[in-house]
């Protein structure tokens, strides 16, 4: 994964059950206080293995920088990290790619890349990458909030059970371990992913976002916008399905009389009434927060049989999955979705 | 507006009010036949002043070549054209922009560029450079038609009145002059076109696009995803609030056993049962059809009276628009969105 | 040609008979003054058919600004021209390419696009497009000479007769009809071209340029670096063969103790007493003017008969070119390289 | 550094004295065998400490791979690497940059990047990056060798001892332990260090470096030439100050007549009688080889004393270096220019 916007890229490499991943962060200036303390525990937010909602698979994820750090500032050179995987259980796999999980990278993978496609938990497709996402996550949240710019996210739904909306008010959740504005809607959720995963099955959900204390006027035109870059940014992490703005879907049903969000001025600030665009106008911030949702489909490792194609006999087979997985993926996505939105604002503030 | 993807780059200048929109389009190969009439229906699909249910603002939208096709064919030099600006009326602009229309990129803009933005007609944000997308997208829809991959878009729903969908079966409607699967539909959607226009309002609308023909594998891991492209993408077409892919936001609601799409072999391919991933795991074509779906807000000029601020004087103001306006761009909007995804294909492949 | 450099794009396309040269500029800031007389001064220092040393093609190259100024300013969308190839002569080139001529891009050229390679004059690889190149170069000049960095080239050499370096002063020549610091100097080289032209043979020469008043620490490490920026820049100018800076190839038979250039202070600024290191050190600018020199080749059009092969006979034939050509490209390319230098510069602190 | 030419990207970090220097690199295919005893042999070449021509820095240099190969094949994913620094030396360099090493980056990047710049042996601007540069020149050595192309370098001069030139044949000499065609102008070479070695100085010298079995055609025209890409490329090694291709520099004196390359055909392939254009023609390969010469100053790093600036103090000052250096850093360089060579042309056929 290479990403480029303005001066910031980051580029990360590695398979689940490789030897390390790795993550080198380009265009961070020299001087910058990185606190290692708050990295890990924003890392930590994704690690698995921490309660019954999540993959047993244990692994700490614990970064070791290469260079571009001495003394706790950035020195100006690319910031290079390794996250080693320590807990690779190959022999879940077997020998080879044969049979292609549901609704899992494995099938386009093995046309792409044959039989070298290292499939072992996913390969590079694995949501274990995202650990390398979160490292360069953390510092670009650490950056922005230096200059006032905060992201956050919360879930918004899981299996149908809402939480309450960043529209009326944002408050960050991040110190919660189940990340929700409102806990007893957080208890149902618990409730359904605890019940799928009794079931053996899985469940979807939805992460809201945001991000406030940005100047308006940030983005470009058509292809340059905010908008675009921010939805091509969610869609790094696996299982996103779909990415919407402000009111998003439900503009479709909307009159411009209704959708337009008025502006006013407070004497000193210019605003909108509403904030229906999200944040966003012509692809640039208008200086409300930015608000974006985005869906994310259940985990496709299920403990159901399923119907799949065995690839060397080319004829249709039951599949069942061993393995360890999370029966819901949502809430470790949250700081991943958090780590894709504030590397695309500071690379486009930097 | 730069557009890179592997070989292809497309670059669009233009202001709704300047001398004329340019467009170059790198990394078409030499020797593709370009058949300039069938570029031109495709450009017509988008042009205004067709008919009631878009804006009077006449302009013909006939490219001028100026480099690198020669008796038809790509001589694999850059493609350069030009569509002048013939019906601009900046007399309808006044000025200096001092009150921000709302829903539109005027405050944004204003803060970025201050009094040097040519706000006429929106700039460089107007819907107008869609023009260009569509003669660069025109062209890359005939080359992946050649390829046996097509990109069709219909109007999925204007205003609450929904189209079929193309998850039963992708039917080409493009034919038609206002694309829809089912006639009876589009009669009404455009019954509730009629009705915001009459009433100096505005409706919004979803399209839908799908991509066939394409063959398992394309696309790559993370941030480099068929989705996230193709998502970007769309975003650079004004107006869009919200994409997504397959079944979308619905997986929010979805169990892991409803939503993954079994695999199965009729002997020769490999297909799934259901397309609720959309065509793309793993950020990778599957060989199922590519489905996406683009949420489009209403037009934000509108001819009631709204809510704005004067910039000049710091003070809330009422704004009253003045100019010719679609009541709904849903139509026009649809070649636009089959333009980008048609690009992004192409980049993709070439 | 795509040139991307931090935020400065410039997009260029076109070929020798094509009905126009296209460019397209992204990335320069809203409100910058751009003085067109300037700028058409600028151009005009290539221009050909202003005197008998150089190729009699008539071309005003006057630029047509399509978007992004406005009464004289940029309104911060990218800017777009066309320059117009009026005096084509395609029948000097028959009806398609067979024998390649000596030392142009044409026998490389008919290997990768092949009969659809439009070769009159060169095609997209014909000195032709260096106008374009101008006319973005002009605009990056006047921006860089607002923050009090110049950009000036001269004449270092033409076939062996060299002129005066800028090693010991730096002296803006642009203003002369044959930009060299010795005019007897200059004389010379003009006798020598004259000798060339009248015996149907060209000659080559070298240019000196230098960036002044550009402070320390622009560039980056490795890939990065300002020298490595520079050199592929000037080799985007056709009949480049080498580019070296400070001294050069004269380093190969240095010891460290004559190469290294001491530092001193003169209370206020620190600075080389020589200037070996021609303005850049670890990629980055040092703050003593940048010095690079480029090698041109002979024009490869000459009259005389030269050995070359039949394509479609495969076999060895005579070769003579008709056509209008410079005896010596190197008095009109001198602002070709500025331009790029300009631009590269301008990428570099923008 | 972070390079990208077509589908491949090469991205590198590291400091001099930081825990080690990291490699990613994205766009191998899957299914590329890769030899890892002959990659550590190629990387061999530049390792320091194995004779008194260079300095006594002992690193070993053997790359950990963390990820995209797995049984000696790649495996699709971006391949993955660390090489750790192990005997740094941290105390030669003292607490703090006061004085600036002449002819070094220390000066710009200390006004770059301000007190946190890691300077301790040069921090990311060491030539001990190119230990990373080779790592991925090596594996592109590879792939280009199964497909027919060879990159070869030499050690064109050393302090104007000179040797054989690869323009009448190209011989590779990789295997010796000093790079050069003809072991008689090696021994002088060797004295010549030798003596630079003794009295506390260092020398500079050429590199030559030609690439074979490229087939005409690679390359596209203007700015993105394979000529400008390769002088880009070379200018990423440390200590280059100057690239010429073919007869480069000679070109300056040299009539159209002298300099053009005459075409003839063997009946099979098309061949130019001599080959001072290079091998490159219009920015693409001729399918002749190309030829590359890159000049190479001593290293800065000298023990005679030198006058410098404290920069803390702001006046003039001596400065003696303590540390350990290459008297020349040439024959090191070789396999950093095939390297940086290897890289551009495996990004151009990708």
């Amino acid at each position: 994964m290479s990403f480029n916007i303005g001066k910031l890229s980051v580029t990360i490499a590695g398979e689940s059950h490789a030897k390390a991943l790795s993550v080198i962060i380009e265009g961070i200036p020299a001087g910058v206080k990185i606190d290692s303390f708050k990295l890990r525990d924003f890392m930590k937010r994704r690690v698995p293995g921490q309660n019954k909602y999540s993959t047993s698979r244990n692994e700490t994820d614990i970064p070791i920088i290469l260079s571009g750090i001495k003394n706790g500032f950035s020195t100006g050179a690319p910031i290079s990290a390794m996250i080693e995987n320590s807990d690779t259980r190959s022999r879940d796999y077997g020998e080879r790619l044969d049979v292609p999980r549901p609704a899992h990278a494995d099938y386009p993978a093995s046309v792409k890349f044959g039989e070298y496609f290292d499939f072992c938990g996913g390969g590079q497709f694995s949501g274990r990458l995202t650990a390398a996402m979160c490292f360069a996550g953390g510092i670009a949240k650490q950056l922005l909030s230096e200059k006032g710019i905060e992201v956050c996210g919360h879930i918004a739904s899981i299996h149908g059970i809402r939480d309450e909306s960043y529209s009326s008010e944002i408050s960050d959740v991040s110190g919660k371990e189940f990340p929700v504005i409102s806990d007893a809607a957080g208890e149902l959720m618990k409730a359904e992913i605890d019940k799928a995963r009794m079931s053996g099955d899985s469940v979807g959900g939805c992460i809201e976002c945001a991000v406030t204390g940005l100047s308006p006027g940030i983005g470009d035109a058509l292809y340059g916008g905010l908008d675009g870059e921010l939805a091509k940014a969610v869609f790094a992490v696996p299982a996103v399905k779909g990415v919407e703005f402000g009111a998003g879907f439900d503009v479709c049903g909307m009159l411009g009389s209704e959708n337009n969000d008025a502006y006013y001025t407070d004497g000193t600030d210019i605003k909108t009434v509403t904030n229906n665009h999200g944040g966003i106008l012509g692809g640039m911030s208008s200086g409300m927060p930015i608000l974006l949702r985005v869906a994310m489909k259940p985990t496709p490792s299920i403990a159901m049989k399923q119907n799949s194609v065995s690839l060397s006999k080319h004829k249709n087979v039951e599949l069942e999955i061993i393995g360890r997985h999370d029966p819901c993926v949502v809430p470790r996505a949250v700081p991943c979705i958090e780590s894709m939105c504030a590397l695309v604002i500071l690379g486009k503030i930097l």
